[in-house]
Formats: structure tokens, sequence, C-alpha cells
């Protein structure tokens, strides 16, 4: 991709609309404007027009008029991507915005490319890379949990946060490698319990970062709930209960649902994947020796497992069940255990307990009667503070995970004392994985411009 | 509705998109942006900003943000509306969009109802309602030629005509009720020949505009074309044939076309509307008494009529069945003669002609052999100039057709020497009747106003 070009696109969603937007931008958009715009107010001149500013006029090809458009001009480096862009506001007709592109590259612009712009706006410093990829998550979030946290990220929650840690690191590595400029005479600039008591604190940033991507990822993805259970204890039930459709397919035979079905609700903001299984089959007292795989690993991916059985069943059973269940279960998911059909049995339910419980519902799916259980679940996510600067990005957790890494070895050698080249090695490691979430180049360069700006080498 | 209102909508095409616009109008439309944007730069006030300026913010929802956008303030009158217009460029996930909108009304707006922003335009006089309807054509049209005509009418192009017309005949009636007012001196301001000649030229535009529907409306909805001939003649591998895809059913046993197929192919930024029509059948050699009545129906409302002969067939035939078709034809339709199957048949082909014909051409449908059909298809509408003032507006059409009426009245009272005030009823209904299609409204106010304006009374 050529970056010195100017593209154009159409940004507003597809289809007819009462208006539709098309975007210019980079070094020829107004050049470009200037030969299809006429506007109506005489003696305007696109040269002359100041940023930010809007004009009413005519969009043509070769003189054949397109459709009377409101032209907004913002210069570089003032605007979204850091160059000039024009913004034609026209017409939501389909047959008019495509028109208007073609007028757009038979003049001189090329097509723009996914991201493009946001790609420029990078490129020319108007964000970091996080907020960059925040910008698309932004625009894919459909919950306000996911919506805040993009938009948090968007506006540098991240870039913030890893820029207050590189910092650190930059000023250090700086004075670690003036130890090495001096490395004949033995001085230590960098004092080294500071140093011990710098990576500790990053480190500890670093694991909560690190930490918070189950949330961020479960924010952003969904929140996997599987629903297990013994055949026909009601999950599919229970599912269509809280999805309020008959999405599964329900009936009083055994083993009606075939394969895991998925389905997404937004309960408060909060998207929730819930995951009907396959009930857990062959079983006797305890689900011990059962093997069905396929839900096995659903448990291990969920970050909630709702525990569904008969309100009939004994307390003795249920406990031998869950401390199976837990035994599959990821660390940090949480456990309600559910006793369906109270409708039928109401009286001496049993009371269990489990480490990894979140607490104990009695439920009627086939009432509907499941608001304890929707309270419950909810209560998880809300207990979680979406405020915080969260990971949701792969790359990023990915990022962190090496820095992290590189930071243990470079703690290490600072332990035992290793050779301060080494040291500062893996202290760059560590800086340059934080930088890569950022997108900004960890060059020698940089780290001698810190070097220069907080020493004078003169005195 | 409330035009004291401020109204909202979401103005960009449904869905996600790099960006959509949320609109605000009405008096408090930028009191209510004030009190959900926020500048990002310091001492903003939108209060002091500038008509047709953007700046960027963020707008929250009670605190809590919901997106970094561009706001456009718009200042009465000089805005689309002819109100105070905020335009909010938001990211163009459907959750913003919703949000934006729900803030907005629980801050005070209103959603708009359809077309509300052009209906306000047009109540605050920012354009006449030909141009207003025009705005929907103009976002409805999908062909280069419904494109242009839509937006001609939308610049103006019906309003000028008709404001002419107008003046012309308000000046008029302002010298003939003047009369009325010195009846009793018995004096004629109204120089009576020359208000017959204004009356007769004032006649020929409209019947020129009136003659310019049939053209508008073949525009605007589509040339229908009917294909007709029969059983077996190739007029559904035709049809395929000018679609390229096997729309219709094909096959080798005549009547396999039961119901009539409806399709449309844009050719040259016109739309045809080809209408494959049932054979006729129990035709011996002429269709004389064929009875086929819903083809005969069709025949009658095509603009153009393609009649499908056998290359083999004798030219006797082909003009006895010509003449009958040409019974059922519309006054200017036109008649295309096509001989299929010429790769069959190509020696000593018959050669006919018929008033209403167009042109006569050989062509094989099964081979895709259609070319110098669709040049001669085309030329038909090529020939009609799309730069004059045409109309496409049922409505219009009515108005004009009693606008027409009344000044055909008009013409017999002068002509009678009938009472000034019986004629100045009639020239009054002309006025109003074109009046109509602008949406002004005719008062004796204005009839006053036009007095006052043109003479002095006092004089």
């Amino acid at each position: 991709m050529d970056f010195s070009d100017t593209i154009c696109a159409i940004s507003t969603a597809a289809g007819n609309g009462a208006i539709a937007i098309v975007r210019l931008s980079g070094p020829q958009a107004t050049a470009i404007a200037k030969k299809v715009f006429c506007a109506r107010r005489p003696g305007f001149d696109i040269d002359s027009q100041p940023s930010h500013t809007a004009v009413l006029g005519t969009i043509s090809n070769n003189g054949a008029p397109i459709d009377e458009v409101l032209l907004t001009v913002f210069r570089a480096p003032h605007s979204y991507t850091g160059d000039d862009i024009v913004e034609i506001g026209c017409h939501g007709s389909t047959f008019i915005q495509q028109q208007i592109l073609q007028t757009l590259i038979a003049n001189g612009a090329r097509m723009a490319a996914p991201g493009e712009f946001t790609q420029r706006a990078f490129l020319n410093g108007k964000m970091d890379l996080s907020q960059a990829e925040a910008v698309a998550d932004l625009i894919a979030s459909t919950g306000a949990a996911s919506h805040r946290v993009a938009l948090n990220q968007m506006r540098g929650g991240i870039s913030t946060e890893l820029a207050h840690l590189r910092d650190e690191l930059l000023k250090t590595i700086s004075l670690v490698e003036l130890e090495l400029d001096f490395s004949e005479e033995d001085v230590e600039f960098a004092d080294r319990s500071q140093l011990r008591t710098l990576l500790n604190n990053i480190g500890a940033e670093i694991d909560r970062l690190v930490k918070s991507f189950s949330l961020g990822n479960a924010i952003k993805n969904g929140v996997p709930v599987a629903i297990i259970g013994e055949p026909n204890v009601g999950k599919s039930t229970l599912l269509n209960a809280i999805l309020k459709e008959e999405r599964a397919i329900v009936s009083d035979i055994a083993g009606t649902t075939r394969d895991a079905i998925e389905d997404t609700i937004n309960i408060d903001g909060i998207t929730y994947r819930f995951i009907d299984t396959a009930g857990i089959r062959q079983t006797t007292d305890t689900i011990e020796n059962l093997g069905i795989e396929k839900t096995f690993e659903k448990i291990g991916r969920a970050a909630i497992v709702i525990a569904m059985f008969d309100a009939a069943d004994t307390a003795a059973k249920i406990t031998a069940s869950l401390s199976e269940i837990e035994t599959r279960m990821a660390d940090d998911a949480a456990l309600i255990v559910v006793l369906n059909k109270c409708d039928l049995h109401n009286a001496n339910l049993p009371t269990v307990s489990s480490p990894k419980m979140l607490g104990q519902v009695s439920i009627s799916a086939k009432n509907g009667n499941i608001d304890s259980l929707i309270t419950l679940l909810t209560s998880k996510m809300h207990q979680q503070n979406t405020d915080d600067v969260i990971i949701t990005n792969a790359r990023h957790y990915n990022a962190l995970l090496l820095a992290r890494e590189a930071l243990d070895r470079a703690t290490d050698k600072l332990r035992n004392n290793t050779e301060t080249d080494l040291l500062a090695i893996d202290i760059h490691d560590v800086i340059d994985n934080l930088g890569s979430i950022l997108g900004s180049e960890i060059t020698p360069d940089e780290v001698l411009g810190n070097i220069f700006a907080h020493f004078c080498i003169g005195k």
C-alpha cells in the first residue's frame, strides 16, 4: 500500500439511507474535490476554506451533476487520519454513493483498503496501535460492557498505562546502558535495589493486565456459560427460558439435544454465550466414569458452569457430582448449583457446598421461574470492575505474557548479579513487548534520546 | 405533529458502518446538544459556535461516555430544515447509534416521523412541495435517467417552470380583479387579446408537461416492454437472452410460460420492465379472434411492444398480425418487429411495415444474437430529451390535468365574453392547481399582494 495516495470510500453503512458520507483522505483530497465540486456560494475556493467547515454545493462528473452535497474540509494534521480529509455528505441512494465514488476515482483517488483510514491515523501518529485496534472493537461492540471497554481503550486507557510502564523502564535502561559505556570504570548508575523494586512493581502491573484478559475476553466475546446435568434434568428447557424463545427442541425423550447448541443473550449490557450440552448419560449415582468428552471440554472452557440437578436428588449424589465437575473447571470459573423441577419437589431440598460454588438456587425451568438463577449468574459479572483497564485483545495478551517472561529473566539476572549487558537485553525485551502493543518501535535512537533527555553528559 | 418540537433520527443507512450520522433539528437542537456533548477543545461553547462548523468531542449519557463524535452545527435558517440542526457523526456501531438516539430523546428531543426533516424544510420555505417530493425520488432512484430527472426536479426544474406560469397568471388575475373592484365603471384593465394569448401559451406549456408524464413515468418506474407472439416463437428465450439469466423456464413445449413474468433490467441508465406474456394461442394465420385478454391488456399498457415472429412466417401473415396488434397499442407506443430463429431460416426473410413500427430486426434468441434488437429498443428512449422538465409524479400529472380543464373553461368564457367574475374563478382554479404542485397556498391575500406589488392604488 502506498500511503502517499489519496484514498476514498463510502464510510456509512451499505444501502439506501437519508444521507451517506463518502470520505476522501490524502495529500490530493482538496485538489480532487476542487475538480468535482462547485459550491453554491459564489467566490468559494476550497484552498482558502478553513478546516472543520461545511459548505453546500453540487458534485458533478464531467459537468453532469450527481448530487447536491454538503462538503466538509478537515486540514492536516487536524483530521482523523492526520492527512487532509474531505467528507462528502450526499443523498443516501446507493446509485449516488457509487457515482460519487467512481467520480473521485476517475479524478485521481484510490479506493481505500479496509481500515486504511485508521491505519493512516496510526502511521501519522494520531493514535497508537491499541487505540487503532479499539476503533474496530468499538464498531463491533453490541453490548454496554464491550462498548465501554472498547471506548476506554480507544480513548487511551491501555496506552496511558503501558506508556507509564515503558517510561519507567526507558529511564532505567538508559542508566543501565550508561554503565555499559563506562564499563571499564565499574560504576553503577542504576541503583540495584531501586531497579528490583521497579521490576517488581511492573511485574505486578503486567500480572494484573494479564489476569484481566479472561474478563476482557468474556466481555468482548461473551461470557461462556455451560449448562450441564443428567439427561432429562431440564437443560434445554432452562436454555429456552433464559433465551425466552424455543431455540432448543424440548421433549420428554432423554437425549433430545444431540449437538451442543450455542446461543447468546445480553443481560444488563453483558453478553452471555450459553452452551447447552448433551446430557451426561450412563450415569448411575455419580458422573465419575462417563466420558462424554465434549461436555467435559465445555466445562473446562466455561467461565460459569451451571450444574443442574433434579430437586429430588440427594445431597450425597449432588456433592459427589460437584467434586467431579470442579476438577474439570478452569481455575477462575464459578459454579452455580441449580435444583430444577421445584414445581414437583419443593420440600426437604438438599443443601450442598463446594469450593468454587457461587451459590445454589431452586428453580422451575418449565414454569419460567428462573429469576433467582439470573440474579446469581449476573452477580458474578457485576462484581467485576469494568472501569479498570482491561485487556480484550489476544495480541496484547500474548505481548504481555512475553513481557512478563522477559521481566522474569531480568529479575533472575538481577538476583544473580549477571553481567549488566545481559540484563539490558532482557529489559529491552520487556520494553519491546510492551511497545509492540502500542506499535511504538524501540530503536537504539530512542534509548539514546532518553539518556540525553534525563542526563547531561557534559556534566 | 408538532413542528415546534426538536426532532432526532439516525440519518444514515441502517446497520454497522465506519461512521453514522444522527441528526437533531429544531429550536432546542443546540440546547440538547449542550447537555450531552463535551468538546475536546477547552472553552468550547456551542452557543458561540459558528454555523457550518464541526468540532470533536465526547457525547455522554448522564456522565457515561457513549462515543467520541464529530458535532456539526447549522444555524437557522441556513440549514436543510431551516431550523437549527446539529449533526452528530459517530462511530457506526448500531449500539452507539441507538444509545445516542436514546440520550437525545431523554434530553428532550422527539423521534422524527418519516420525511419530517424534509417536511420542515418545506414548511420553513426551504423548498417547495415538488422539490420535497424529488428528495424522496432521488434517494429511491436506481438508474441514471431516473436519477437525473429527480435531481433536476429537486434543483427546482419544475418549480421554475410552474412559478413562471403562475406569475403570469397572478399578474393577469390582479388586473382582472381590479376590474371587479371598479365593476360599476365598466373599465377593462386586462387586455382581452393579450389575455387570450397568455392562456394559449400557458395551455401549450401545460400540454407539454402533461405529455411528458408518459416518459417521466417510464423513467421513474421503468419502461414497460411487452414481448408478444405465438406460442413457441421464442419469447421466453428472448427474455432470458435480454436478462442474461435463466429467469423464465424455457422448454420446447408450447405454453410453458403460464403467468406473465415481469423483470427489469437497466440498459444505458434506463430501466426496462420486460413483460413476458403467455403465447397467443388458437392462432391459425392471424391473431384476430384470439381473446387472450391479459396479453391484450399488457399490449395496451406497454410503451414498447416487441412482436415476435418466426423467420419462416410470410409477410402477409405478419402484416395481418401487426394491424391487429397496433389497434391494441397505446397512442404513443412503439412497435418493434422481431423475426426470430434466424439461425434456422436466414434466406428470403419477409420485410413488413406498419404505422407505429420503430423498425424490424432479425435475431436468434437461442444463440443470444440479439444486439440489433437492443440497439433498436434503446434508440426509442435515447431520442427523448431528458434534460427538459419532465413530470414523473402522478399528483403533479393530475393537478396539471385539472389546471388544463380550468384553463379550457377560462378560454371558453373569454371567447364567449362571459362575466369577468366567472372568468376570474376559472383563472384562480388554474393558479390553485398549478400552485398545489408547489404546495403554495393561493389566498386572496396573495392576490392582493400581487396587485400592490405591481400597481400603486393611490395613483
